[in-house]
């Protein structure tokens, strides 16, 4: 059967995750729903990475297989016209190998984290950033990020509900850079690139950085954490409406 | 009476516009309902520009006068305290001197307008730009703005009931630049300043714009256009979610 890759944008603010569950809105559902509508057929949407409620994507992969065999460009525009009003969007539909599988073939992950220091509440930017209240140390932070760069055992950086069989995970990349604002205040942008992640292991890895670029934990105490595999040595888990899983390589 | 200059951002969709009007909700109207709930005054807002439904501002400018002297800063955050859950916050407040006036003592106005041109629904851009189906050519478009930019009568590109005076403005800058994308497609923005602007100015000469960059008109359309001094001579006027007011200059 015809199997197609799908490059997919979503704002996670109204559902409840990625992955279909007893109940609440989620993005495989309105994606398996708008599949049905223009085809008839019932499918399962597989995605490279389950995201949690409130994240975002601007580079989401999945794959589909239909029974007809439908012009890639068609599906993408069946399906948009469908997804409507929901904030999803198929980018992009292309022609996949019979033996590519959205998430069992991925390579690599690439997440953003945003985060926005400036007192006034977000407006243009509400559910797209993490607001924190004062300027952050970058410098500081880009030194502490690099002390989580590598082949390591992230359980420090772990939910404890992670289902991953290991949590030793390399970490290729892990950069922080700043981004000039319209107004007052920064932006400050965490890019994050492995082959995989665990569960919360972006969002973890940012609310321990921001305790560095706040001045309130060392670098040392990054490596401090990370060394002691125990996740209660974390930092506040950075929350969702910063993340966006912004691509997945093959 | 103490007078406050206040630097403002808001969300233009859910408003009817700045202006306080018979009907709806206004930008205008939950900024003086904030400082009443603060202070207990009623007051009027007045604002530098006053934007149309849909209309974006990162730097609007107002001032206020209260009768007790408040620091700049408390009433910068009161007022944002009380107009959670609305989509505007204060990001700034000023002492202001007595005889500063926001919208009669500006020099200068700056709009931003965002154009993006790919196929699927704006998803996490949606109400925040104008969305284009077909690539623009940027070159062409920026050949059409050189022939908007001086002294000139503006009349193809003001609202018919535009209260201005005189349709003669001088526009001191229209810059169109492209900025990249995470994802397909491109981002292109029209940066406007003058003094000040007719009303509709700058989405009639973005939607004439954008006809260039179709390849619909040429730089001499847009000459001809406005030499025309002939409102039915503009192209169609772009959508008010792609426009912000981005400052305002003393």
């Amino acid at each position: 059967m015809p199997r197609y890759k799908l490059t997919i944008e979503y704002d996670g603010t109204p559902f409840v995750g990625w992955q279909v569950q007893a109940a609440g809105r989620t993005v495989q559902g309105v994606l398996a729903e708008a599949v049905r509508r223009f085809s008839g057929e019932e499918v399962v949407v597989h995605g490279a990475g389950r995201t949690d409620a409130g994240v975002h994507a601007t580079g989401q992969v999945a794959h589909i297989e239909l029974a007809r065999d439908w012009k890639p460009d068609t599906v993408r525009d069946a399906m948009n016209a469908h997804l409507r009003p929901h904030p999803v969007a198929v980018l992009e539909a292309e022609p996949a190998a019979e033996d590519f599988h959205a998430r069992f073939s991925a390579t690599g992950r690439r997440y953003l984290y945003r985060i926005i220091a400036r007192r006034p509440d977000l407006v243009l930017e509400r559910n797209r950033a993490w607001r924190v209240l004062r300027p952050l140390d970058v410098d500081a932070m880009a030194l502490g990020a690099a002390r989580l760069v590598g082949r390591h055992d992230f359980t420090t950086f772990r939910a404890i509900g992670c289902q991953a069989a290991s949590p030793v995970k390399t970490l290729d990349r892990l950069a922080v850079e700043t981004v000039p604002l319209e107004g007052p205040g920064m932006e400050i942008r965490v890019h994050a690139q492995a082959r995989s992640f665990l569960h919360h292991q972006v969002r973890s890895m940012v609310g321990t950085l921001v305790k560095v670029g706040e001045g309130a934990w060392t670098p040392d105490d990054v490596t401090a954490a990370l060394e002691a595999a125990d996740r209660t040595r974390c930092g506040p888990m950075a929350p969702s409406a910063g993340l966006y899983l912004a691509e997945v390589t093959y």
